[in-house]
């Protein structure tokens, strides 16, 4: 019997998710599922809200919604709950997850202008000068546009919002917990993330925070999908449930992970440490003078993307991965040859990161680089 | 620091999914979960495909597309793929998920008519007559209804079908590897299944087997939701990929669960060890007389419904669960002081029944039933 991935325990997975997990949350997954249509699983799922609206610093009056599927689940989920046709979207696209809200609007017709980026470039004012005093009623765009490793300025689009009196929907999934991130002075109606990006879970759940306003908006909504209808999942999680199934073990994981991060001193605790990590990673890049170049002028703590000047992306991609069994995070389409990113989240070291550090040392000796 | 369900491993869990999982899928559950934009993830993923099709006995060229959902949003996932508002469909609705049909249909808008079960009652040649040649295009029912317990005739369903041009859809989530299902001898365009039920993964992946009969009506649908879109699930399944960041974890369970069937001689040898602890259960519990009313009259190998003559169902669920760390599955609406359910799937032997056994009669010893 052919066994893939046997030695997936011996793998260092240096990817953006899903990420290495810690032991407290592998543990979890070798135990038996409970039945979840109980008051257990309800207590749970109510400290779980409670300590993802204080890690996001969400008002009070906040409500979370865990849905069981990916992060671009989430999106679609928040798209089709809190905009509707009389809305006027802007939509900041950097990159594939910028591409994904355009589909998205596209498809569920919602009118919207797509403020169009540069690869790797940072958000500035005269970015949105054009769009001041328009008429726009939302706007979405990624706090870290994951596929190029750019940190899109919050406070700027938060600011723009604040003005114009825009519904800011935030796609956070790769920076909750590596980058700051206050909902409530950013004013930001949603924000979106997942089990397998810092808060170190399989994947499996994406989690919606919603403020007030959004409350307000999707009361208001009729929802084109039932099982991504935010009216019966914010019902049932007024009392600790889903309507649905959920993923119960990942549910189970993030409990134990949030209280693990709260107990370490919340959510600052964490992005110190990541952005320890991150810089730890770039100092020594620099100190070898390895042959990458940072491809993004605004980082994220959780990703340093790199173009190598010497070497395909992607074979070094699948060198790393088939001699040297560590997984750093390739790109597709037209980035392929040309990025692959580094990720800080997750179950990681300094020692992990000297032993990457080596192995680019080992392939340039080798001239692969 | 209060740990919930902290001897989750001390419970019995005769749940209908949740339910127990075996030892390797456990193993599988404590290791890290692997980056999966690989061609190791793509042959597992391929490998998954095939061995679903052999245990449904699908046609040679039917697909399989694995969603990061649960059932119900494969229900979902399968209406709005395949079917359209020149549609002309009929339903079976004899519980909550009859239930759950009709309100997919009604929000996706496809022209419907209901055929309202008596709750526990079986489906009959007669139920069926009055729809004869009355052009029919679809047929959506549960192969096992799991709120009530009612094993629905699919031959029958079938007949009917093949007479009268019907496309059929087959919610076969908690009957799949309980009960006989033959895909091609049924002539069934969907079947649909989850990872926490007879497969005895945790909860997280739907799995739809789609006929040709389905993949053609999938080509012509424009689906109104991105994340479910089928086009673009199986234009990724072709290479064992997803669009999204799939439920990793599940799926590589599933591989393992997949292999350990089809080893022990497939979906018949599964078949047959469910049937078997069904019948062992429901013997002793006429042998010691207890004072419980099947409330089936066409029961399937997953599931014994029970109505308890002589106390409420819903304490005796709570009674199980707090002092004798037993769950059973109890029922919700207006089934929930008459109706719990007791399940056979997942990874459970005699001993667990005769202990299930023994605490019923401690219960009427005690005078509680």
């Amino acid at each position: 019997m052919t066994c893939i991935y046997t030695n997936v325990d011996n793998m260092f997975n240096f990817a953006v998710g899903p990420v290495q997990s810690c032991d407290a949350v592998r543990a979890i997954g070798a135990e038996q599922v409970p039945y979840f249509r109980t008051a257990e699983f309800s207590e749970m799922m109510l400290e779980n809200e409670r300590l993802v609206k204080k890690l996001v610093h969400a008002l009070e009056d906040s409500q979370v919604a865990f849905m069981t599927c990916s992060g671009s689940g989430g999106m679609e989920t928040a798209i089709i709950n809190c905009l509707t046709k009389e809305d006027k979207a802007l939509v900041i696209n950097g990159g594939s997850f910028g591409e994904r809200f355009v589909e998205l609007l596209t498809l569920h017709e919602i009118p919207f202008t797509e403020i169009k980026m540069e690869k790797g470039k940072a958000l500035k004012p005269e970015h949105l000068t054009p769009y001041e005093g328009k008429g726009y009623t939302a706007f979405l765009f990624q706090n870290h546009e994951t596929s190029t490793g750019v940190l899109y300025d919050a406070k700027l689009v938060s600011d723009f919002c604040k003005r114009n009196g825009c519904f800011m929907i935030v796609d956070a999934i790769s920076s909750f917990l590596a980058d700051p991130f206050d909902m409530t002075e950013l004013d930001a109606g949603v924000m979106i993330t997942g089990s397998q990006k810092a808060l170190a879970c399989p994947p499996g759940i994406a989690i919606i925070v919603l403020a007030p306003t959004a409350l307000k908006r999707i009361e208001r909504t009729k929802c084109c999908c039932q099982y991504f209808d935010l009216k019966l999942a914010l019902k049932n999680q007024e009392r600790g449930q889903t309507p649905w199934t959920p993923a119960v073990g990942v549910l189970r994981q993030i409990h134990a992970r949030l209280k693990e991060i709260d107990s370490a001193g919340g959510a600052e605790t964490e992005i110190v440490r990541t952005a320890h990590l991150a810089n730890y990673f770039r100092i020594k890049l620099k100190e070898f003078n390895l042959p990458f170049e940072i491809f993004s002028e605004s980082l994220s703590n959780a990703v340093t993307p790199l173009h190598p000047t010497t070497q395909s992306a992607f074979r070094i991609f699948l060198k790393l991965k088939d001699e040297y069994g560590m997984w750093v995070c390739p790109n597709g389409g037209d980035m392929k040859e040309a990025l692959f990113r580094v990720g800080h989240i997750g179950f990681l070291s300094e020692s992990d990161y000297d032993k990457l550090i080596n192995t680019f040392l080992d392939l340039r000796e080798k001239k692969f680089i």
